[in-house]
């Protein structure tokens, strides 16, 4: 196989391979492209990794992804925004979802993952103390558990809630709704989704 | 949006979205995991990427993909391989399949693509010139047709053998046979490639 692929093209495509979800067909097709593309194509996507662990930082605060140049996110120093309403969300990248609708005006906080035993992640790996210590630093009015649907996203939500409550009773603890998405016809609805939409049905 | 992710972080977002097949989701998954991973899988990944152009090149005799050290592809010059056999491939990955059955001991031609109007790809763009000078300067005894069993790729096969025959009238030129994959039930094969397993059907 060694003299099959020049070795710079059989390394490109190793490096390729370990990106998450690419198997060796993919990483292939990937390096391909790079080569059939221009070098520029290639040079800038090299040079963009290349940067990317000493431009990106995690926000100390929020555990957002800041740039290195800052010292807090911009979101959370942000004067327009509500320090007193925290989304929790499980990735840094979660933020963006949220942020495309354009409705929400309070801040994040990245718990930098969901519980999963199973893969050894427990309370202690995931932010949530720094969470506890920012409710009362901001005097924070409601919580929105804002983790994925999965299994994980769920137990984590009600850990979080009883956690918070334990150590702040009063505050508004909520959870993003569960219902059918939009321009979903019924028929293909899940049970378990159209459970919790009956759950949550709103008068019109 | 600006504010929402370090510049750095969007930059590499943008370009592995560049990648084949890599929509905003995907590219966001890679970036995150290159962060998450430590420096060095995002450097040697950067590495490996930047210097693809400048460590491979194409083989002037078979077009596949070598060391910019080499003059021509090592498959070419192995004397244990015989140059009177070519296996005409579409693009230079082709011959990594061929080459993992250990069993074919020939040569390999890479067209560069396949016949497609629709794409502006005629008989120029593809290395048919080239092959039909490989073929008489070696005396080439057979010419496996390996196109992908696309309609391009079929269209292409046509092509192919009508111009060899035109030059070559006494070689031989096959192609690859069509039939039911080792491990998938009959009731699984759809109909043409059913119509290609009778037509082809063998002796037991």
């Amino acid at each position: 196989m060694s003299s099959l692929l020049p070795s710079a093209l059989l390394s490109a495509i190793d490096e390729l391979g370990r990106l998450p979800g690419v198997g060796a067909r993919t990483a292939e097709r990937y390096a391909y492209f790079l080569l059939k593309s221009d070098q520029q194509t290639a040079a800038r996507l090299a040079a963009s990794i290349a940067k990317l662990h000493d431009s990106v930082k995690t926000c100390p605060v929020t555990f957002a992804f800041i740039d290195t140049s800052e010292d807090v996110s911009p979101l959370y120093i942000d004067p327009s925004r509500n320090r007193q309403q925290i989304a929790v969300v499980e990735g840094p990248l979660d933020i963006i979802p949220l942020e495309r609708t354009g409705q929400y005006k309070g801040t994040y906080h990245v718990l930098g993952g969901a519980l999963s035993p199973i893969d050894g992640v427990g309370p202690e790996q995931l932010h949530i103390a720094e969470l506890l210590g920012r409710i009362k630093n901001d005097n924070a009015e409601e919580v929105i558990i804002a983790t994925n649907a999965s299994v994980e996203g769920e137990s984590t939500a009600v850990f979080l809630e009883r956690h918070i409550h334990e150590a702040e009773p009063t505050i508004t603890v909520t959870r993003l709704a569960r219902g059918i998405p939009v321009g979903v016809d019924l028929e293909y609805a899940d049970q378990i989704t159209l459970t919790h939409a009956l759950e949550g049905r709103r008068r019109i």
